[in-house]
């Protein structure tokens, strides 16, 4: 769901774009956006230029994985709990500290090339919220600039 | 401290800027930047569009993470070593093939939105200069792109 | 080797540049493409701006790392494997779940900042595309934008 969005122009006449999506997530889980940002993408008009996927969130974050087999996005998040375990040793109070190891690890934004008025994707990639600390109502912002 | 910076026009009109900022670190500790990059959008003018931090070594990282408990960044550091723990089979001879392998985990940049004269940050976001083998005399790059 | 590439203009006379490369990849490697993105950014004659080096493959990824002891690129690859082993609970078909892993906590793409008509890199960074799943016919696009 669209929040919020406007195109505008900047100084030179080059186009750019800012959206808000707000999602609600499960827990611990991967929800594929590629499509919403493929439709922010058509809606800024650009045809050539960079996209920035970016999650405001400390224990969430952005990646580009598989979009064919769903067992795919399971074995990601059963691999990043081996690798991240919750540990004894751990003091943050909130108890989640492997999720913030997590979205540090997966990184909290990806960036896009758009080319021909569509973000360049390889076949089997989509875009992924990745949810390490739902559920949780969430947001993700996509920025499109021109050139 | 900022070590050189400059703000410039490019063809367009548009304005951009890049400041290198040097930085003396301790033995393995995420370092809180997110002020200098505060300050250097706010010197650049730009209102609307993307800002690059960037780090020129290999044993050190910038990520994004929590900014309130300082426990968080202590429980990252535990997880990594966890993650990536020194091992007798590693066979570079500096010796630090585990800050090498945590650079490339965390990553050695974060993209920003600037929207309204200012990073766009989520409440709990902090912008960190992680360093996986100090104490060393380092820097960061910060570069913002009108558009 | 470049399968195809363009040098444009935007409507505000911004240069930019897309380039794809195709490149043959060795069984779990890291391929130093430093130089590629060099002489694509010289002959984008972009001075000041913003170059984006994006991998469009699942179980590949792109990463900035030492470019001098090539036994740090061995570290790497063997310091991936021991915190992303392959698991026998892993349910992905293709057999191939570690090396998705290995590309989301690589991250599938890096941004550089361009200056004076070049790279900016630290003097030990070189550029790899990593190979978690090869041998492969694989490609990679490097993104140049003035700004």
């Amino acid at each position: 769901m669209a929040a919020h969005w406007a195109v505008i122009r900047n100084n030179a006449g080059c186009l750019n774009m800012f959206e808000i999506f707000a999602i609600q997530t499960e827990t611990e889980w991967l929800h594929d956006i590629t499509a919403t940002i493929q439709e922010t993408v058509r809606k800024s008009g650009v045809t050539d230029g960079i996209c920035l996927v970016f999650c405001p969130h400390t224990t969430a974050g952005i990646t580009i994985n598989e979009n064919a087999d769903p067992d795919v996005v399971r074995d990601l998040l059963l691999g990043l709990d081996r690798a991240f375990p919750d540990r004894p040793e751990f003091r943050h109070m909130e108890g989640n500290s492997a999720a913030h190891l997590k979205a540090s690890a997966i990184g909290s934004s990806v960036t896009l090339i758009i080319k021909g008025g569509a973000p360049l994707l390889g076949t089997w990639q989509g875009v992924y919220f990745c949810e390490f600390d739902g559920p949780r109502r969430r947001q993700y912002y996509v920025k499109v600039t021109e050139g």
